[in-house]
């Protein structure tokens, strides 16, 4: 793939779509906005990013309201909620070439294999986002915080398609990364997702630094690091018990920090509890993994964020 | 000891110890009562029962604002809130001869052993309370249904004393059932309260019929009960898995129901956490049964109900 001359959709443009997808579009990327609510404001607009002091402003934004408009793309990046995952469905296939690359730069379990499963695992590449940001208005963005990427292929080494789509984001400004196993790098994220950003609901609005105070919170986030350990062990994702420790340690330099989960709970949006944490309880089981406390966190999560 | 002229305190003049203590008075038993912010209105007014539709009014009742007003009793009834324990070791010396009795109304484990290791194991008894309560104004007591209780003495078989006290408890119209292992029953009377007075706070505000309606909440419920099970069984309490079915089933007729836990917790007064999860986690643990849920509500519990 050819990044300079290739077209690229954003499926799902929330705050994360945005923002990358703002950044590739002002380095020069032919880039295509699937956007409802904000459709609007960005055409008039364009997109605003604001980062570290500056404001970026990002004109001649590309927005469309259905991907029929937009149509064949070389690249098409995921960004919407996990939760959200059934439109995808409808939203994918007028974007499709028989070579057009899929990447979902969404959280936790789950979400590539469901477009391996509609779409081939071929096309499937996967990104984490380490980023800190907000959606304060319709097409600007916040940027509080960091903004790497850790960037692989679907069960397979990287090769050249993932270097160029590596290059294009390193183009753009964002500290991209290629991973040679991508799903490792998925548990390792989660090992700090699971009891962080679950245990910010369950403890009913605890921050970091809230778990962190409390020595049965804190037991409890590090209990669950050791299930969420072996299960990736047994799933063949081998991560040393020092780099739970590492996690703990580094997280009481975060403060009072809110996680994302916690943000999207108290403001009654969606919360991915499926792909954080029911996916890698279910397939922590079926690899024989004893994981009662993420069973019972997934169980009261579920509970917590239903609709009311 | 002989009731009908014996000399009895209550100690901890809530909701349960003016409900037994006020129907013991009624049945013409000396019963003095230990008070403090009701201890004006009861003087004046008497205590008031409504039950079932009918307002019993028990007047001439013996307050005082201290144990060294009350002196020296036959039998002592304590029912204040287990995480008040600590001032009993200043209000209880003043009532004792050498054979006065203690009788714990409290929930949970731990409140007959705390009594035996400051005032010797001979004195205790205890009982469960199947009641519903609530004190609605000073020295007056709503009963919303049921009111039996099952007595025993701590670790000996009943005698003469506990039937005594169970023969008091039945002249005043208490349905009062002496049993032989007073802890197996605090054991069965948990399989309930663990899982679903727990679970109404963990899963912020679940009524008991919530935690049957989710079909998570509801396996979590019972498999809380399975590491029940196994802690009792560890400590010589056998109990069927049946009754744990059971206890479930019979559940779904209880609606809406808010166990007294997630109205206390509602109400921001204090919640018996150490009675009723911490105790049995620590006794279940010592005695090599595997409670990671137990644990788990247990510390999610001591955060939720913290003073903030």
């Amino acid at each position: 793939m050819d990044i300079p001359s290739a077209k690229i959709a954003v499926v799902g443009s929330g705050a994360v779509g945005c923002y990358y997808g703002g950044l590739l579009a002002r380095s020069g990327a032919d880039v295509h906005f699937l956007m409802r609510s904000d459709l609007k404001a960005v055409r008039e607009n364009g997109l605003t990013i604001r980062t570290m002091g500056k404001t970026l402003s990002v004109t001649g934004i590309q927005a469309a309201a259905s991907t029929d408009e937009i149509g064949p793309c070389d690249l098409v990046i995921i960004a919407l909620k996990a939760t959200a995952n059934a439109m995808l469905l409808e939203a994918i296939p007028p974007l499709l070439k028989p070579d057009t690359a899929l990447l979902t730069l969404q959280n936790g379990l789950g979400n590539e294999e469901f477009l391996a499963a509609h779409w081939g695992e071929d096309r499937v590449m996967g990104a984490l986002c380490f980023v800190c940001l907000n959606r304060i208005a319709p097409g600007v963005i916040e940027h509080f915080d960091h903004g790497s990427i850790s960037i692989g292929e679907l069960r397979r080494p990287a090769g050249d398609r993932l270097r160029a789509v590596a290059d294009a984001f390193r183009r753009a400004g964002v500290d991209a990364n290629p991973v040679e196993n991508l799903v490792t790098e998925r548990w390792r994220k989660l090992l700090w997702n699971i009891p962080f950003n679950g245990l910010s609901i369950a403890a009913n609005g605890a921050t970091v630094a809230d778990v962190l105070a409390d020595d049965g919170l804190r037991k409890l986030a590090r209990d669950l690091m050791t299930e969420v350990l072996e299960a990736a062990a047994r799933l063949g994702h081998e991560i040393p018990a020092a780099f739970a420790d590492f996690q703990i340690e580094r997280s009481f330099s975060m403060g009072a920090y809110q996680p994302s989960s916690m943000i999207d709970w108290s403001h009654r949006r969606p919360v991915e509890v499926e792909a954080i944490w029911g996916e890698p309880w279910r397939q922590g089981v079926a690899a024989g993994a004893a994981m009662p406390r993420l069973e019972m966190l997934y169980r009261l999560l579920i509970h917590a964020v239903r609709p009311v």
